[in-house]
């Protein structure tokens, strides 16, 4: 299942960056699985990952060779991801076949090892088969091409039911650049850096402190603003890559704001198709916790009511049960809450306030709203001026399905 | 589904308290949905409520009760609980229904409004149908019985499949007293302060400064390490009744600790119990967290394991996929965690060290154990002394149902 019709618009080429996609046979024989993405010469990278302390051995071997790529004044030129194998919790072997995957992609393209990253998601806790990868490699790069990112959205996929991309483009400077991406994640998605594996290149050329900068904003807004099921997975990775082709420069700040501005509208765009396509995902649900005191208490009520077992299956039968969340509310943990100032919406239907049903609600009007495939949620504190949204979905039949059903 | 056979063991009477179970057609026709309990005068009374901020108003109501009567220096003399309605989220409507419904049961026997305490469960959000339940006090006055535990246990369910009670006797000062207890509660059950309901009897005499203390250490080792799906209750409450008949003073330390670890014995059975009839529940599972600095960076794994989506449902599919588990570990939140460091038992089954799976395992010994009803996952943090244990179950396809049909 998924919310929306998922259609993709089109996916503008970047120039400077190109992506090769092949089958390794790694889980299911004959399906696409290894990615190649080749950089420019010269492209800036800012990368974010997964905050788990269990983090998978590419995400060790990506943080080292981004280091060793900077102290060597070096880019980084080809990023390699197979789906099928996580290659996370996999002690010192997992690390030593990540380093592998990248040392066979040097050898063929004549770059140092540390200049590859390497991207790795699907089941957690068995060997990558390394032999499958670099023997599938030479035909990752003959596949390399500047318009194939709709063969590489697909080929990053696992427990997903269809492709995530998302382009825009913008005048800077008199030049027009191009930000494209592409994204995967459907379950074991609570973001706390990045999501599960995104890629976004853009031809604008930004210095990478910048570059890295303006990410950890966009990142912020978007990809930390999401879940399915409240689990931060061991491999989440996102990478932005500035090829510099457009000869664009972002250096002013009023450039460096639109430039922003469009990364963060690609960012929030991968974020939501991720949601919309959440692991049994019947409901696309916006929560917006205003009138909060900081940051905190908002994020906190926000995650509470999106990752509340209740509210979720509530919200897969299209049931009104709204006394659920105003329970939640109450156990988000807001200290000295004035319970009877607590207002909560469903859409623009006022559903709750002094403490009970609003006197104006009746259970039509909430029906009508929870109908609808997509809706928001908000929840009004009265305390502050603060306010935050973040994006969910459903708890399903299918959840369960696909969870228990994911080894066999 | 509920895992065991839940055969409920012998419930001995307790002198000084009797219980009357009756219908009052609150949601379900015919269906035994009030509880009333009757205690002896010169009873001491411990309670424990939710920490939910929207506690509902019976739990409002029962906190000014005891406060008034302490103050006042009358005893708590009847314990009024309906099933089918929780009146939470219903504001000040709500409180006045509690209310009245406290007077109801005063009027009937002539004693003061707050020494009656007031008690629902159920759907929240609904207003609570006064009238039938004050219709049906006679009938509860008339059933009241010292031996009708059992009836009162199977009166004060809701989704739950089975009665949940337990017994206790002990020799203290040369003389027999016993603790019996009832509790309820299959879903929105992460206790704080107390499960759903519970209400606990003993005809030992304990000054009430005393009963509290105790009542408070059991708690928090039985009521508050359970986790079904993470959502606290709004109605949570537990009481503990001394009615003192049996003339056996608990005074001395020795007496105190003997009674403590008899009433935390029967605290931690109906814990358990309701775990075991959580919604949907097919498995029951202890999860212990050993060698963390402190009570909070174990409980804190724990609670992050028990409540995982993902490995609930890996649970519920006798999937031993540890690497979830490994997982949620990395993204507990403990500072600076030593993953090497850590190890992960199923049951006595060593799975994962050094960052990955056992050189020893065999997913043969990991299938064996996930077969089980019941098992526990163990976690070594190896970092401190501290170990701490809570109990949870499985996320089903049932867990769903229950939830998606709740109030059609």
């Amino acid at each position: 299942m998924a919310v929306g019709s998922g259609k993709l618009a089109e996916i503008f080429p970047v120039a400077g960056f190109r992506l090769g996609t092949t089958s390794a046979d790694i889980k299911t024989p004959g399906r696409n699985d290894l990615v190649l993405m080749e950089l420019a010469a010269g492209s800036a990278v800012a990368a974010v990952f997964t905050g788990n302390a269990f983090c998978a051995a590419p995400v060790q071997v990506a943080k080292n060779h981004l280091a060793a790529a900077g102290q060597a004044d070096e880019c980084i030129r080809y990023l390699i991801t197979n789906t099928g194998n996580a290659n996370a919790g996999t002690g010192a072997s997992g690390l030593h076949d990540a380093l592998t995957v990248c040392k066979s992609v040097a050898g063929f393209s004549g770059v140092e090892p540390f200049q590859v990253l390497p991207f790795s998601t699907g089941v957690i806790g068995e060997p990558l088969l390394v032999d499958k990868i670099t023997e599938a490699i030479p035909s990752a790069f003959e596949a390399l091409d500047n318009n194939t990112w709709l063969e590489a959205a697909e080929g990053i996929l696992t427990t997903d039911t269809r492709p995530k991309a998302v382009s825009r483009q913008l005048k800077l400077g008199g030049k027009l650049i191009t930000i494209s991406g592409i994204s995967k994640g459907a379950g074991m998605i609570k973001p706390n850096m990045a999501t599960m594996l995104a890629y976004i290149a853009t031809d604008a050329c930004v210095e990478q402190t910048q570059l890295q900068d303006v990410l950890g904003r966009a990142v912020e807004k978007s990809f930390n603003r999401i879940t399915v099921d409240g689990d931060t997975s061991t491999n989440d990775s996102l990478v932005l890559v500035a090829t510099g082709a457009s000869e664009a420069f972002i250096m002013a700040q009023a450039d460096i704001e639109l430039f922003e501005e469009a990364l963060e509208s690609v960012c929030v765009a991968l974020a939501q198709a991720i949601i919309k396509d959440g692991e049994g995902a019947t409901k696309f649900i916006e929560v917006i916790v205003s009138g909060g005191i900081d940051y905190k208490e908002c994020m906190d009520v926000a995650y509470a009511v999106a990752e509340s077992p209740l509210v979720k299956t509530a919200l897969f039968a299209s049931d009104p049960n709204w006394g659920r969340v105003l329970a939640v509310v109450g156990r988000a943990g807001v200290p000295n809450l004035a319970v009877d100032d607590v207002k909560i919406w469903f859409d623009d239907v006022l559903i709750a306030e002094q403490g009970g049903r609003a006197l104006s609600y009746t259970e039509v009007q909430g029906q009508r709203v929870m109908d609808q495939e997509e809706f928001a949620i908000k929840i009004d504190l009265a305390r502050g001026d603060c306010t935050e949204t973040i994006w969910t979905t459903d708890l399903s039949y299918d959840y369960i399905r696909i969870n228990a059903e994911y080894r066999t």
